[in-house]
């Protein structure tokens, strides 16, 4: 177990009603707010209007960045960092989901520089986020946890690339989370925005390095949390409890806490950043196709016993049959839940892909090294046999 | 499901090797440091001479308040309120357990203010907590989980009170947790401080709020993780694995994440409180005595699901069987490993506590009021009769 550092001084205000805290928050970084939003639905729900309401009574002024995409584009958070230079912006106030939120991370820290903020991602420059606009945030869906991470993902679909980058400094300094807010996400958008959050969980659970009991224990106990409660929100789009669990459990699935030392790769993300590069399919949905198919061409007998403490902690499977069984069957649970209760497609065919970007996606998923060094070494030949898997 | 507002900006640094930073991190705050401490244990395990040589190289002054007791005093928080006072102390560094770090947090407090730091705590005054001294921490005992919280313990012995209050103010900056430190810890304090942990996430496990399921998944993997580790650590001590993850649950067990919404009243702190300020008992030992016998007697029809949650999902009781089965046997269990696994005396009469108080303190444990308003109601007549259970 390696030493780690436990830093996320995110302040959360969760429930309802704790809109009425949003100007004082906001007053605390300046007088001139940026509100980043997407492609409307926040006007639709209500909350916009209410937004701009709190901003006005605490007498600070408003500008405004719409249509920031699903799976958002560099051209956003360059439009974004240029209206915070131009107008000498305070604070960003993202409203959305993680595609928001994360965009408007690259537009705190593209304010601060003269630079293109493509460099923060681009795999040869990287340049080093120093410095960046305070953010806060309204979470209108719970899947990515970027209302408390420090990291955010930026397409190019210029040069069909998916990028990652964070920074401490990116850290959104308080973030408001009211399940009712959530409560117009589709049903398939619910299903996606889960099989996130799960997929978030299963990258850190099942890697080869020993960390905490105690914090695997924590990871069953958030994947029971989806589990449950995912079909139930579908179902019943105004669950409030339902939404409560899935909106807490997104944030405490990526904001750094389960990972204790944990430092192994991801594997699934990458492979689908490509799918979503190439293809802007939806990203849980793209996880959620990837995720069994990984699982089972990792398996092997040095880490099956890492399916079986899954198979039986989190699904309940019967601990006195084979390890083998037991592997399988979670496997099987874990399919199961994804393509039926979640109802999502569960082959890349279902969702228009085909082989023919195979090889260089696969390569393009290691991001410039020769392979994932993830739970399981992955090669570009083993990536490729898992998204021919996934056909 | 009530609102509610997360916020615990602590900054950790958990394993080993990391004092490295702990200059750094004093220096953000100022020159002038007040190392406080208890016993000398500290000494003893090379921990004292670590600190001062960080703090010497970092070109810091270092002055001294050791001897903090075990239920702290509150001549030691007056008496290192004074010395800040006298010598413009900037940052305070708390080296020890639970109890050096509480009785920091009220030096820190007491510094900023010209009143007798006791109207912080006395009933009737309860003088507001408003600003406070840096504090950093360096923990050496997994209990109390002082180290991530901003409230604290502290004992009048001449009123015969043990009151504890809290403020975000008095939270610490920053904490150094290496499981290494609590290698030296004594079977008997490893199972005190053991207990006090599995106590702080039962105050909050069972509360008639509906809450997240989400939160008490998660603590039920923290109940796990005491149960399996505090027996190892006690037969081995050195065990790395062991007191790690004791360590960390003792943060976790009562930073407030686990609280969610919840604001029920505690019930076994205070009644315990009683017991170790009339008779200076371990804390965790008497909290040991007391909860199985509070479980007993609070259980009824009404919240029978709760007992049964907790067998099942804690210690793995088979769910076939009647709910008051289950209950009775959680009980059971939980008995078996505070009694025989923690080896710790299971009686008041072992640790020479009569019932001649047992009046008195059944009224004070109320704290001024009529009743406990937690589980279960419990008036004094009702703490009597539970303490009376424990001879």
């Amino acid at each position: 177990m390696k030493p780690f550092i436990y830093n996320i001084p995110v302040k959360v205000y969760f429930g309802e009603g704790q809109l009425s805290n949003l100007g004082r928050e906001l007053s605390k970084y300046g007088k001139k707010v940026l509100l980043t939003y997407g492609g409307g639905s926040i006007k639709k729900i209500g909350l916009y209007d209410e937004v701009i309401k709190e901003i006005r009574d605490a007498g600070l002024e408003v500008f405004e960045l719409s249509g920031i995409e699903p799976n958002p584009r560099i051209e956003s958070v360059r439009e974004g960092a240029r209206i915070c230079k131009e107008e000498n912006i305070d604070v960003v106030l993202a409203v959305g989901g993680g595609s928001t939120i994360d965009a408007s991370k690259f537009i705190c820290a593209g304010a601060k520089v003269d630079f293109d903020p493509w460099d923060f991602l681009d795999l040869e420059k990287r340049a080093k986020i120093e410095d960046a606009l305070p953010l806060l945030t309204i979470l209108t869906l719970s899947a990515t946890g970027s209302e408390m991470d420090n990291g955010g993902v930026i397409s190019n679909l210029k040069t069909n690339e998916k990028l990652s980058n964070g920074s401490m400094c990116m850290l959104p300094k308080v973030s408001f989370l009211d399940p009712k807010n959530t409560y117009s996400v589709s049903e398939y958008q619910t299903a996606c925005g889960s099989a996130d959050i799960l997929s978030h969980i299963l990258e850190v659970y099942f890697t080869t390095e020993n960390d905490l009991f105690m914090l695997d224990c924590v990871m069953e106990g958030l994947m029971k949390t989806v589990i449950k409660y995912a079909p139930i929100a579908m179902k019943d789009p105004t669950n409030y409890e339902a939404r409560a669990n899935l909106m807490w459990t997104s944030s405490w699935a990526i904001n750094g806490f389960i990972n204790g030392s944990k430092s192994t790769a991801w594997s699934c993300h990458p492979m689908e950043h490509e799918l979503s590069a190439f293809y802007d399919i939806t990203h849980g949905h793209g996880l959620a196709i990837l995720t069994p198919r990984w699982m089972q061409y990792c398996l092997n007998d040095e880490n099956i016993y890492k399916y079986v403490q899954f198979g039986v902690n989190v699904f309940g499977i019967d601990k006195n049959l084979s390890d083998r069984e037991i592997a399988e069957k979670a496997i099987e649970k874990l399919s199961e839940f994804l393509f039926n209760d979640l109802k999502l497609q569960s082959t890349l065919k279902d969702v228009n892909i085909n082989d023919e970007n195979f090889a260089i996606m696969a390569k393009k998923a290691c991001k410039g090294k020769e392979s994932i060094k993830g739970f399981r070494e992955l090669t570009p030949e083993d990536i490729e046999n898992i998204y021919r898997m996934c056909l």
